[in-house]
């Protein structure tokens, strides 16, 4: 999905919600452990729940991967069934990859190239520690994206992305968003930047003015949907919050569906009023 | 693996050579495509040709994630067929992972927890720019190890790892390897160091003096084993060294396994001979 269609998306459904689909199956109603696929059959049930009201999903690979194969196939059925509602959904996986030149091209094919290894998302996080050619090889597919680590919403992000860089008292996160954003532009890549530091998101947009932020922290975390949009809004909204634990677990029972529907609505409803301010 | 017993395997079997298991499936021998799983099958030959020269096994993920379920089943059969010498060889999950704390909980079980994932390798590779509560729940395996990014061997490694602290004066990389190394000891937590950037391990060893590096670099990417060993030996030999593309593909015929043994059995010579001066 390009990014017109990802602006035109938002502005169809009045949303800019992500719903994580963190879909760990030691929290999954007990009702459905008895299907063949429990977490494929919770995921789907969110999604039609939740689709009037989201404009992306980001399945978390690593809840995923620490099932092992059976995992990777609840997640191929999942991407499968998002396929339905391509033009409905924006898609990412959430893997926070990022490695030598040849290994990210690998990562890469990995996630956008479907009839090699059995997925294809829009975008895929990526962590910035390695440099530009670990970055790099993710951004030469047409219409993917990739969303960098910028400033995370865990407290393990004050250890190294704050430290100040004595030639040019730039931050970490700071230093990251500069030199990437010369890499690739807003077409291509976005940042994760967690909704706990809200309050920094006015530094952020004074570097990466127009660049999609992928916001975590709103909901399980703590962070607020309103100082999100208070420093991190542009005109063309310019934001992805994701909410996973808060939707995706608002009830265990047989009405977990309806619950996170009801959740998404109200997220919804919030972000419809702070998107007619633009 | 303990420590004890992965210093001893190093003095056993002479060699502290690590073989990168990158088996990129479009630079396999042509004869093997016919078979029911190419990968493992190369990966097969390759260990039968270079276990008595290698102390450790290093699967690169993204080369297995490529081929999607595919993938994920040569890296299984590979995984239960390394299990047989488990004992002769040290297990690396060559993953570059790192999330907030429920996440990476999780990416660990995928790789340390053999009935929940089919999965049990005794290391991982973990990037630290998500911080301490990142990496914490890595290191709550018994035996298990993180070996964490610091300088890595490629050159993106000069974009965010060399910047200077204003604070403090020390590069992210020394940063790294200072705050983390109060997270664990050097019986649980290794870090990657490239080895074409061998002159600055004894910068490195001022920090961690005892901790086993791990240094990719030799080989394909142009680093010296010589000049790795002269700044980062210890008297329990401290590295493992990794080498992939040299030995996986040092000939592209029927001999493959063969030509695989001469390069491993190369460097275990100069290896066992760095080693006599301990």
């Amino acid at each position: 999905m390009n990014r017109t269609d990802l602006v035109g998306l938002i502005r169809k459904k009045k949303s800019f919600l992500c719903v994580g689909l963190d879909s760990d199956i030691h929290k999954l109603p007990k009702f459905l452990l008895d299907r063949e696929d429990p977490v494929f059959e919770f995921n789907k049930a969110i999604i039609d729940a939740t689709l009037p009201f989201a404009v992306a999903y980001k399945p978390n690979l690593a809840f995923y991967e620490s099932r092992g194969i059976k995992g990777l196939l609840s997640l191929e059925r999942t991407m499968n069934y998002l396929e339905n509602f391509k033009s409905e959904a924006f898609t990412i996986a959430d893997a926070k990859r990022g490695d030598i030149g040849n290994t990210s091209e690998q990562y890469a094919r990995s996630v956008f190239v479907k009839s090699e290894s059995g997925f294809e998302f829009d975008a895929i996080t990526v962590a910035p520690y390695m440099g530009e050619d670990s970055v790099k090889p993710f951004l030469s597919f047409e219409d993917k994206w990739v969303i960098l680590l910028a400033l995370t919403s865990n407290k393990g992000a004050f250890d190294f992305q704050l430290i100040e860089n004595k030639e040019n008292e730039k931050r970490l996160f700071e230093e990251v968003l500069t030199k990437s954003s010369q890499w690739a532009d807003e077409s291509k890549l976005m940042y994760v930047v967690g909704a706990t530091k809200a309050e920094m998101l006015s530094d952020i947009r004074k570097i990466v003015p127009n660049h999609f932020l992928l916001v975590p922290g709103v909901g399980a975390q703590g962070g607020s949907l309103q100082e999100v949009a208070k420093y991190g809004l542009t005109k063309e909204c310019g934001l992805l919050v994701n909410a996973s634990r808060s939707i995706l677990f608002a009830s265990n029972g047989e009405d977990f569906a309806e619950k996170a529907a009801l959740e998404a609505k109200s997220m919804q409803l919030e972000m419809a009023e702070i998107l007619t301010s633009l």
